[in-house]
């Protein structure tokens, strides 16, 4: 039997766990709580995908070709540089007869844990990728630890758009448990996936006022059209000053209640943290967020905020989002939008 | 009037708050609102000391020369490999008409915002510091802005020990706002200034068992000797497993309802969010602490915790964190042996 958490696969160094680890072992036999998927299909986690592109040059080729060399270095997807991963869309290969993950041969799911931790390897190169968007088909193997997550996937919703909103499932479970009825909630970086499903969330959970923070005039328009803030706002949320001024300028001057940062750019803490209001609450998503920049910027600005790390798992996220991009037409049209633009 | 958080001081890049700018403006000439301190002495976090001494090998006077340094360069204290500071004692020289923090020439304070936002200009080279503890003489001067935050140092504790406690009042104020009543309560780094103090205001805020986790057998028997915890337990923090079997065994196999990080390495996500129980919370005051390990490591678990950035700024901080070690003879012994140490 393997450790629930993974143990037995990493290999250097000792004693860590497997997102801790520099390198895990990806062989494809599996322990008796294990599941082996073979793997149809990576998501690149936003922030992983940008720095990528950016160190790049926009170079799709040399983009994936330093993804295929992670993994075969590292034995899972774990870019160094932002420490962060993604996830997979695979099928059911072989189920250890002590998994208690509930799958069975043939089962088509999405990992719910990130790939800093998942056992990976590719054996075809990721010739069907060309780099230029967060998800990549591939062929390989994939293991699940007993204590991992994974969904199988919905026959309703196509498998792309699946695994897009189940990448970022915990945003919404997370917003919907922290917003206080009546209370308004800002979302900064509200017209992507995670932006907006937090917001229509946040609207379900009986928040007050929404407001929807977005960096450009076309996602503006898309937020507007979707129809999930009742105001949209433009700001670089870099600029703390002016993502303060635009929050409380669209709440009657006052802070929002919660604020929720979807924002994929290193720099946006003390905006969020200006923009919220004392006794408020900011839950950060962004990968890209600084532990020491929101720490010390709330203190620096004497903000009694109550701050959270976006924790990705929340019992129930999957089944949530699911059904939030089923009901709400607005968060599908922009999450198919994106996926278009891919 | 300059801007209350500081804005006017931001030399490079233009448009960023104080804390995340690369360098200030530290002119000694004072707008109506601001403040000017004549700096006493400087008090490094302690992450930013132990890297700085791990980088030059122990050497004390390469430390003193880089902060010295680090200072000229960017006009404030801030580590840019930590990103984090520290805090300083000095006198008040001049307060502006339009101050709204209440002090006068000739007060005695200690600056609760970071250093790392803190306009400093030192004059002296910190000739008097062999840079072999945190704590360095200096002389200089030091500005305050409207909304920063500042103490009056009290007249019966010796001021490197109220600087020391002050340094990390916001630990045991958060702490305190976040135990629930009668639920167990670990501290990582017990024996630390941190980890005391929110040890002690754990108790008092109806804690039920506590437990301090600690590296050696020498911070074992001075944290059982103060008498804080109910257990005391050695493990190493970085070490995910072992913490968290030493916490869950001393708590008869149940996690933490709150887990306290006051360890200055980093790696001490993971056993931390194992230490905790489902549905817990644990609190991260570490400046070492990783986003990302902490977000991706709770989701990878499918650890369904709360996880708080440790805000540095909780009102009454300073009163609270003041009064623990007045009353509380373990506290003020544990790190009036810590700063001896020093």
């Amino acid at each position: 039997m393997g450790s629930p958490v993974g143990l037995h696969r990493v290999r250097e160094p000792a004693g860590v766990l497997p997102q801790a680890a520099w390198r895990l072992d990806a062989r494809p036999e599996i322990e008796p709580d294990e599941v082996r998927l073979s793997v149809e299909r990576l998501n690149l986690d936003a922030a992983s995908f940008r720095q990528l592109t950016e160190a790049h040059g926009g170079d799709g080729d040399a983009v994936r070709d330093e993804v295929v060399k992670i993994v075969s270095e590292r034995g899972k997807l774990h870019n160094p540089v932002t420490g962060s991963g993604g996830m997979l869309i695979g099928t059911v290969d072989e189920a250890g007869p002590a998994s208690p993950l509930g799958l069975r041969p043939g089962d088509r799911v999405a990992t719910l844990v990130s790939l800093t931790l998942t056992p990976l390897a590719v054996t075809d190169g990721l010739a069907g990728w060309d780099g230029r968007g967060e998800q990549a088909p591939a062929r390989g193997h994939a293991i699940l630890f007993a204590r991992s997550a994974a969904a199988v996937l919905p026959d309703d919703l196509p498998a792309t758009l699946a695994l897009a909103v189940l990448d970022v499932c915990g945003a919404p479970a997370l917003t919907a448990r922290t917003v206080a009825a009546g209370r308004p909630v800002a979302v900064l970086g509200a017209a992507g996936k995670s932006g907006a499903l937090s917001l229509a969330a946040a609207r379900r959970a009986g928040a007050g006022r929404t407001v929807g923070v977005v960096p450009t005039a076309a996602e503006r328009d898309r937020l507007v059209a979707a129809g999930l803030a009742d105001e949209v706002v433009l700001a670089d949320a870099r600029d703390a000053v002016a993502v303060s001024e635009a929050v409380r300028g669209a709440l009657g001057g006052e802070g929002a209640g919660v604020t929720v940062v979807c924002v994929d750019v290193p720099g946006c803490e003390h905006g969020a943290i200006l923009a919220t209001a004392g006794g408020g609450t900011v839950i950060f998503f962004s990968m890209a967020t600084s532990f020491t920049a929101a720490a010390l910027g709330a203190e620096g600005l004497a903000a009694d905020v109550t701050m959270l790390i976006g924790n990705g798992y929340v019992p129930g996220h999957a089944a949530m989002a699911l059904e939030l991009v089923r009901t709400e037409a607005g968060v599908r049209r922009l999450i198919e939008a994106r996926l278009q633009a891919d």
